[in-house]
C-alpha cells in the first residue's frame, strides 16, 4: 500500500480518504465495520489481532505496527481503554507518531484524562505538525453499531471541519466543545450526570418501596416531567429487577471516571459535593462486591 | 344551593356532579376556570375572598365558609400552601369536615406531608365516612393552565375511579400510587429528582466553565443520551444566564421539599445521602441570600 496524500481529503471528486483504527474492541469494532460499509479503505491495528478477523474478511488491511497503520492513513482514529494504552500507541516504539504523515489528522475516541490528552495532543504537533482532537463517544455498543453515537469533540476548528464527514458516519451527533482536551471534559460531564443520577435514582426508589408506593408505576407517572430522565426510564426498573449481572455498564468503570471527573474538580478549583457523594456510593458498592455490576446495584447498597 | 346528591356523579345521564374549590391561588384558580369551562357547577371558598372574582364572573359560585361549599359539593378538592393549611379548612371552625356529605369524596392537591395526610384522611373517615385522596401535582402553572398537569394519588381504589374522570379534565395523567399518603411519597420522591438533579446539573456546569468548554453547547451535544434530562435542557441555560429573579420555582420552597422528603427517609429508615447533599446546597443558598431566588442560582454558589 502507498502512502495517501492528504489533499485526498478534501477534493470531492477523489476516493475517499484512507483511514486508519486501531484499537478494535466493544466500540472500535463497530465503528469500524460502519466505515467499510461506507467504503472507506480502512487499515487496523489492535494489540490481540485475533479480534481483527472478522474486520479483515470485510475488506479491512491489517498493519503490522501503528506506525505502519499511520503511514498509509490521512485520518488516524484510536478508541483504547485509557490513558496509559493511548500513551503506548501513540508515543511508544512503532507508535502512531512515528509513522504519522504531515497533513493528517489523529481522532482519540478513547475516554482519558483531559490533561494527559492536552499533554500528548502538544507532543504531537510539536513533533509531527499533526492535529489531535479528542473527541469521546456516548451511547454506548448500540450507538456504535447503529452509528447513532454523540460525539463530543476538542480540538483546533479547521480540524474539526476537517474530518467531519467521515466522523458522520460514525455518530448523529459531533459537537466541537473547545480547544484540545475539551471533548475529554465533555465526556465527564456526561459522566458525572449520569453516574450521580442512577445514584440519585438509586434512593428516590429505595425510598419509594420504603415509603410503600408502588416503585415500578413511578417513570410513567413522572413521564414528561421536570424529574423525568432516561436514567429513570432505564435504570429504575433494572433497580427493581435486581438483575446486576446484566449491564449496560460497570460500577468499577463509572467510579473512574467520577474520580477522574473530581481530580479535574481539584484542577479547576471546582468543588463537586454531589459527584463526590456519588464517587463514594459507587466506592461503597465496589468494596461490597459489585464492581463488575452495573451501576443499578447501587440499590443493594440500602438493603 | 341545595344539596346535592351524591349518586348523581355516576350517573351517565344526570348532570355535572357538582365541584367545590379551597384554595384559588396559582394552581387552584386556572384548575377551577378548567372546571367551569368543562361546565361543571363550581362553588369556591378561598381565605382571601378578592382573588374569587374573576371566577365568579366566570360562573363560579362563592360560599361563605368551606362547611357550607362542602354541603353543596359531591367532590371537594383543594390545593393549599401547606400541613397546617389543609388541616385549618378542613378540620377547623366551618371547615369543610362539618359540612361534607355522606359519599362524597375529598381531593387533595396541595403538596404536603405524607404521615399527616395519613392522619387527616383517618380523621376524615372516622368523623364522616368520606374518603380522602391525596393528589399532588406536577407540571406547574402552565400545567395547570393547560390541563396537561401529572397528578399521583394515593387512596382508596374505589374513590380513585369514582372521580378519575373530572380529574382528567385537570390533568394529562393521574395515576394511583398505593393508599393514602402514597401521592404525596410520589411528590417526595418528584421533588428529589428534580431538587437534586438541578444541584448536580449546577456543578457540572461550573466544571464546564472552569475547565474551558463551552458550557453552552451541553444540552445540545447530550441531548436524547443517558446524560440527558429535562432539568439540563432548561436548568443549564437559565444557570448561563444567571437572571435568578425569573422564577421556575422558589429554592426556599424546594429546600422544604427536599427536608420533608429526608423527614420521610429517617420515618422509613431510608438513607439519602445525595437527597441531603442537595439539600444542605439549598440551605447554604438560603443563607446566602437567595432564599426567594430560582434553584438555578446554586451555581452562584460556586461562583
Amino acid at each position: 500500500m502507498s502512502p495517501v496524500t492528504p489533499s485526498m481529503m478534501s477534493d470531492p471528486v477523489a476516493p475517499l480518504p484512507a483511514v486508519g483504527y486501531v484499537g478494535l474492541g466493544m466500540m472500535g469494532g463497530p465503528m469500524a465495520h460502519r466505515l467499510l460499509a461506507a467504503d472507506y479503505p480502512v487499515t487496523v491495528w489492535n494489540r490481540n489481532r485475533h479480534k481483527l478477523a472478522k474486520l479483515i474478511g470485510d475488506g479491512a488491511t491489517p498493519a503490522d505496527t501503528p506506525a505502519e497503520l499511520a503511514r498509509n492513513s490521512v485520518v488516524v482514529m484510536m478508541c483504547l481503554l485509557d490513558t496509559a494504552a493511548v500513551e503506548q500507541v501513540v508515543f511508544g516504539p512503532d507508535g502512531i507518531a512515528h509513522g504519522i504523515q504531515k497533513g493528517a489528522v489523529l481522532i482519540d475516541f478513547s475516554s482519558i484524562r483531559p490533561d494527559a490528552t492536552r499533554d500528548f495532543a502538544k507532543r504531537l504537533r510539536e513533533a509531527t505538525g499533526v492535529g489531535w482532537i479528542d473527541a469521546p463517544v456516548s451511547g454506548g455498543v448500540p450507538g456504535a453499531e447503529r452509528g447513532t453515537l454523540a460525539i463530543m469533540a476538542g480540538g483546533e476548528p479547521a480540524d474539526i471541519e476537517r474530518v467531519r464527514p467521515i466522523v458522520m458516519t460514525l455518530c448523529q451527533r459531533f459537537t466541537h466543545m473547545g480547544p484540545s482536551g475539551a471533548g475529554q471534559v465533555t465526556k465527564l460531564c456526561n459522566q458525572i450526570l449520569v453516574g450521580s443520577t442512577i445514584a440519585l435514582v438509586a434512593e428516590a426508589t429505595k425510598l419509594a418501596l420504603n415509603a410503600g408506593i408502588d416503585a415500578a408505576k413511578l417513570p410513567e407517572c413522572l413521564r414528561g416531567g421536570f424529574a423525568d430522565s432516561p436514567v429513570m426510564q432505564i435504570w429504575l426498573p433494572r433497580m427493581l429487577a435486581r438483575k446486576f449481572e446484566e449491564k449496560l455498564g460497570d460500577s468499577y468503570i463509572m467510579l473512574k471516571d467520577l474520580d477522574t471527573a473530581h481530580a479535574l474538580g481539584r484542577e479547576t478549583g471546582t468543588p463537586l459535593p454531589m459527584t463526590t457523594t456519588a464517587a463514594e456510593l459507587y466506592r461503597l458498592l465496589n468494596v461490597k462486591g459489585g464492581a463488575e455490576w452495573d451501576p443499578a446495584a447501587l440499590i443493594s447498597l440500602y438493603d
